[in-house]
This record gives C-alpha cells, structure tokens and sequence, in this order.
C-alpha cells in the first residue's frame, strides 16, 4: 500500500498512506468485495451500510482514546455540533444492533466500506482502508468467538491466500485481567504495568513489581506473561503449569482460548496457530478472547475480538464478537489471485452509424453479458485500442457478429 | 431519504442528510450497485477507484467556489498540510485521466464510491452520497456527449425506473456565452446577467439591460432567454427564430444540443425531453451541453455535462463530459424495484455439533450458493429466526437436506 516509489504519484502526490486504484487492481477490490459479501450472506450474517459521518458522541461512545485520536472531526455546519468521519465501523454496527435492530435474539451483522484515518497505524498502511468485517451479537460462549474467527478466514481465503500461508495469532485479556485481580495491586500499578506490558518490556515489568514490593507469586506471574507467546500447544501447556494456582477468571480465560483455538483448527487443521498472552493491544475495548490474522510475510490481514462491554455505553448491553480488516490491502496482498478478475478483456466494436435497429442488437448483446464498445467519430481509436475482439457487421440487411483478424 | 420521523431515529439521531441503511435497504443498494458496475464495463468503460481524501489543491484545482464550500477541510497530522474529503469524485477522476493514464485516445472511465458534503444541497437531499458517475475524455463531438446521456439513462433505468417516467432536462452554457460575445457586455454587466438568469429572475435582467442601456437587439436576446424553457422541439424552433441573427457560436450551440437530442431520442423514443437555455448551473464548471434526468415526482436522478476547461488546470486539456448521481437515492427512489434484490430469505439450519464431515457438507453448500445458519449453543434461536426453512440431518451417518414443517 505504498504511493513512494510509484511514478504516477511522483506527477502528483497523494498523501501518505493514501492510494487510488486503477482499473485493473480496481477490479481485484471488487471482485473480493462481492466474494466476502455474498459468502457472509451464506453465512447466516445481514448486510448493513452505516454511515460516513456521525455525531462524535454516538461515534466515539465506548471506544477508547485511541479511536478518538484516529478520527478526523469537523463543525457541523447546520447546527455547530461536533462532527466525525467513522474511523472505525465497529461501533457504528453495535449501535443499529442495539438501537435500530433491538432483537433479544443473537444477531448477526456484516459490513464493508470506507473509513478515514488521521494518521498512518504503521509502515505502509492504509488511512483510507475499506474496511470488511462481520460482529456477532447477543452470545457470550466460545461458540460465537469460534465462528466469527472462521468467517474471518474463509473471508480472507477467499482472495486466494491459503490456509497454510496464515498464521492466527491470539490472546485473551482475562488472563491479564485475572491476574490483576488476584493480586490486589493499585489501580496506579496496574495501569503501569499494563503499558509496559503493552510495550513489550519484561526489565520494566520487573521493576515495577520490585518497586511495589509485589509478593514473589505476583512478580512470577508477571515475569511469566511476558513469556507466553509461541505455537499455541506449547503456551498453553505453559500457562496451565504457570497460573495452575491462579484464581478461577484466569483457567476460565485459558479454558475458553483452548475451546475456541480447538474448534477453530478442527476445521483449519493446517492453520499455524500462536498464543500470546501478553497482547494487551486493544484491551480497554476488548472483555475477552483477542485475535488477529497474518499473512506469511508478517503483514495483518484482519482483526478482532469480544468486547461485550461497548452495549453499555448505548445503554443496553449485549455480548459481542467480531472481527475487521481492510480489503484493498487483502485484495492486493502479496500472495493474493494474481490476475485481475474482471471479465475477461474481449468485446465487440460498432464503428457503424447508429440506427434503431442496430441499437437493439448492442442492447442485446450487453443483456447477454457481452461488452460492446462504440466507435467515436473523427477519434483514430481502434478496435484493438479497445480491446475488442470481434465486430458486428450487416450483412445483407442483418446484424451479425464477426470476429475480427488480428 | 428523511432521517426524521423514523422510529430508530429518534432513539440515536443522526446528523441532517446522513442516513445508515438496514439489511433490506443495503441489499437493494449493493444490488443495484452491481448492476450499474457491469453494464457500464460492457458499455467500454473502465472501472477507476480514486481516494476518500486528497490534498486540497488537488482536490478543488479548476472546480470552482461551489465544491470548495461542500468539503470538508482538514489539516494532514503527518505534515500540515491541509486535505478535503470528496465532495465530488469527477475531477479526481479528471486527474486519473490527465496524469495517472496519460493517453492521447479517448478514455471512458467510471467510479462508485462514498463522497461527503459539508451541507445537504436541498430538501432531503444526502450529505453523504454514494456517487455512482461515468466520464469520457479525449473526445469534443456531440458523439460523446449523446454516449454519456444514453449510459446515465442506461444506468438508472437498472433500478427499474421506466422509460416514460423520466424527463431529461438539457441546456447549452454556449447559448449564453455566446450571446454575452456578441453583446460586448463588461464583465461586471455580464457577471450580474448571470447572478440573474441564474436566479431566474426576468424582471432583474431586464432592469439591469436597461441601467446599463444595451441596445434592444440585446435586450430582446437576454428576456427571450429566460423564456426559452420547456418541451425540447418547441423551445429549440422557438430559440432558432430569436437567434437567428445571434453570432456563429449560438448557432453551434443550438447545433450541437439538436444533435445530442435527436441521437438520444433515437434509442429512448418515450423520454420526455426538456430544454432550458437559461439553466446555468455549473456555468463556471461546464462549457457545452448541460443536463439533468428527474423522476415523475421532480427527484433529481442524476446531472452532467461537457467540462473541457478542466484539464487545462491539471496541465493537460482534455475534452471531457461525464454524469454523475447518488446511488443510494436512486436505489431507494419511489418507483425503482420495491422488492429486495437479495438472494431470498431461505437457507439450511444446522444445530448439530460440528465436526469435519458436518463442516465439508456446510462448505459444499455454501459454496453452491446456499444460506447456511448454524445454532449457537444456549441460545433460543430457531430455524424460523433465521428465516431457515430445510435443515441438515443426519440419516444413517450421510448428512441430508430436509424440509422443515413450517
């Protein structure tokens, strides 16, 4: 997704982390759009289209800073209120769910279109995703984490990528949350060791353990978290051995992440899986299991998480589960299809005067799925220009299409 | 496209002109979507996505005043910069065209995508239009012109809004532009001339031809002018009896609109067909024939025309005329297609556990286009929630497709 190095932007510069498409990789986008839409739909998931803009409170409500810094906000010109472009579709789908669709039953929602950012996340990538995602609510077992993780691998499979080319890496935020609450630590050093955990510092973990003079069993624990990420077999058995006299949320947490990761491989047996127990990514928003989706080159395809917590600040609760990510980039993912999947590049050229009887034939054809392009009037362009294949030609007083010699 | 009055609205109001569409309407707007993306490429047209921001002197560069009001404006966090969001995709589309494709043969090109308007146009109308638009570059006759008309008529006739239920409404800034040459008006005198016929106001025009004391041929032109609106043939007959002594460049341009009208006619013989020789809107933007295409009801539909000035700001000129419109009005418009365009509300209901055999038997549905739903565990949902009306059983060990008794 970068605009460096492209000699069209050298002739006029996009902004950072922003791309147009044209025909060729629009088409891949397209393609892949109406894939994931119409294999959600299979699914049991509803299609809906929320909007571009919304009021800041209804958009930012129970989101945390982070959303908050990455959305562009503006005045309201007709009535001074304060405006935002969705950063993030998410908590727009959980509002219609618990406002606009008020069902008491489980609900099943899926999404794609265009968000902005107001600062690149990292190397590369997009501030203009197309985001593509489905959230499930209304259940609070494994079984809805388990589903939305394989909607989100048949979803990105369907670009082309393989099973064996992803890697499923996840976390769960009880474990963290668990261990906090065993410990009886201050909100203060909680909050200071969930950043330095956030930024990956075991020294930092240590030390402040050591400053608040932390029970040796608090300090393993701790220590311990630090370590726990790899193939998801291996971290488990880890973390049973570790926590085995940790309070009851943290094997509640460890229980739940091997009933889904189990599920989940059942039916992707040749999925790399990892476990990392210290990804706190996310961890204000999410209540649960955590996830996210790389390709072999290290690059994030998809995300997501439980994040029961967000239908209280609409005022009405309800579990939650869902995961996105953003489709230009998994439409022009590294391993992706290849080739463009627009129709093939064939038509027919009409370089005759346009009467109604040949008009009727061009309707024709186009109903039938072909494409037929027409000439201009004193334009030199060809039928080849045009990538057109074949002509309609009268022959005696009757339309016929002729193929034409290369 | 009213947000008020609406049940859901009033629990969480959205923002004037902003609406968020539910499964039902979201379907008939992706398929509707569909349908304009794949008639438009057999039509010769290439499908083109251009970003949701850019810098602002891209953005607005030879579009006039009116589009700078209507974007949003921001400052770019990662080097201050200041970039909109679109309010209007064609001249980005005119810039794929001048710098991103760079050829000399004409260029068709189409685009749908999301667009933001700092204020709503008019009564009801979106600030959030999905713009669906089609251009043609690199050809100056009345050839392309009446191409762009017949695709517009074309595209919205796919959300199964008849023939005869619509009325194009066609005019010619060059008839005014013309008759402004031939006058030797000031500039001050013409601007305000076309504050007024802008207005349409006559008893203004005519108040300011007297001030500025023209001569009664001129005054005779510009109140005639304001007249010359209604049924095509009568207006144009009309328009050539008042011009007939006007200069060559009015003469062309009645031409040129008599031509586009009788090739468009030819292949939509039941349209009705309006002219309006003092309809000025886009004078600025526009520099030959202008249209728009309205409901029964007065909706407008969709609007274009011929802008060949554009290319000049980008560096290289281009003849171009293109049209554009807001999809999701279109989809949603009083008389297009009530029914939902998505697959039928059937599918397979599954509540058994699932292991890998189950799991191939879903696939393989669902890959030949079934909806397949399965059961979350302690939830009460049933076959009949989920609008399933077969299930899959198993029946001595082989997985079956049965009927449920409704």
């Amino acid at each position: 997704m970068k605009t460096t190095n492209d000699p069209r932007t050298e002739r006029w510069l996009l902004p950072d982390g922003v791309n147009e498409l044209m025909p060729a990789e629009a088409w891949r986008v397209e393609s892949l759009r109406r894939l994931i839409m119409d294999s959600s739909y299979r699914w049991g998931y509803e299609l809906v289209m929320p909007p571009l803009i919304e009021y800041l409170d209804s958009l930012l409500t129970g989101t945390g800073e982070t959303l908050g810094l990455q959305t562009f906000k503006f005045i309201d010109q007709h009535n001074g209120r304060s405006l935002g472009v969705r950063a993030d579709m998410t908590p727009q789908v959980a509002r219609i769910d618990a406002h606009a669709m008020r069902s008491e039953q489980p609900n099943r929602l899926f999404y794609i279109g265009s968000v902005l950012r107001t600062r690149s996340d990292g190397a590369g990538s997009s501030r203009t995703p197309l985001q593509f995602g489905a959230e499930l609510f209304g259940h609070a077992g494994p079984a809805s984490d388990t589903e939305i993780i394989q909607l989100m691998l048949n979803n990105v499979m369907l670009s082309g990528l393989q099973e064996s080319e992803l890697l499923l890496d996840v976390g769960h935020v009880g474990v963290f949350r668990g261990l906090i609450l065993d410990s009886g630590f201050s909100e203060e050093l909680s909050e200071a060791l969930f950043q330095a955990l956030l930024r990956g510092s075991r020294p930092e973990v240590q030390e402040l353990l050591q400053q608040a003079s932390a029970s040796p069993q608090a300090c393993q624990y701790f220590t311990d978290l630090t370590a726990l990420a790899g193939e998801a077999d291996s971290v488990l058995a880890r973390a049973r051995l570790c926590f085995a006299d940790a309070g009851p949320a943290v094997s509640q947490a460890l229980d739940n992440l091997q009933s889904v990761i189990d599920s989940v491989r059942l039916v992707f047996p040749g999925l790399k899986v990892h476990v990392d127990l210290a990804e706190l990514r996310g961890y204000r928003y999410h209540t649960g299991i955590v996830f996210a989706l790389y390709d072999d080159a290290g690059s994030e395809l998809a995300r997501g998480g439980r994040y029961d917590a967000i239908g209280e600040s609409f005022g009405r609760a309800r579990p939650a589960t869902g995961f996105s990510g953003d489709l230009v980039s998994l439409a022009l993912a590294r391993n992706s299809i290849e080739q463009s999947m627009a129709p093939a590049a064939v038509g027919i050229w009409v370089d005759s005067a346009i009467d109604n009887e040949l008009w009727m034939q061009i309707c024709l054809l186009r109903q039938s799925g072909e494409r037929v392009v027409t000439a201009l009037p004193g334009s030199s362009m060809s039928a080849s220009d045009c990538h057109c294949d074949r002509t309609l030609a009268n022959r005696d007083g009757v339309w016929k299409v002729e193929v034409l010699k290369s």
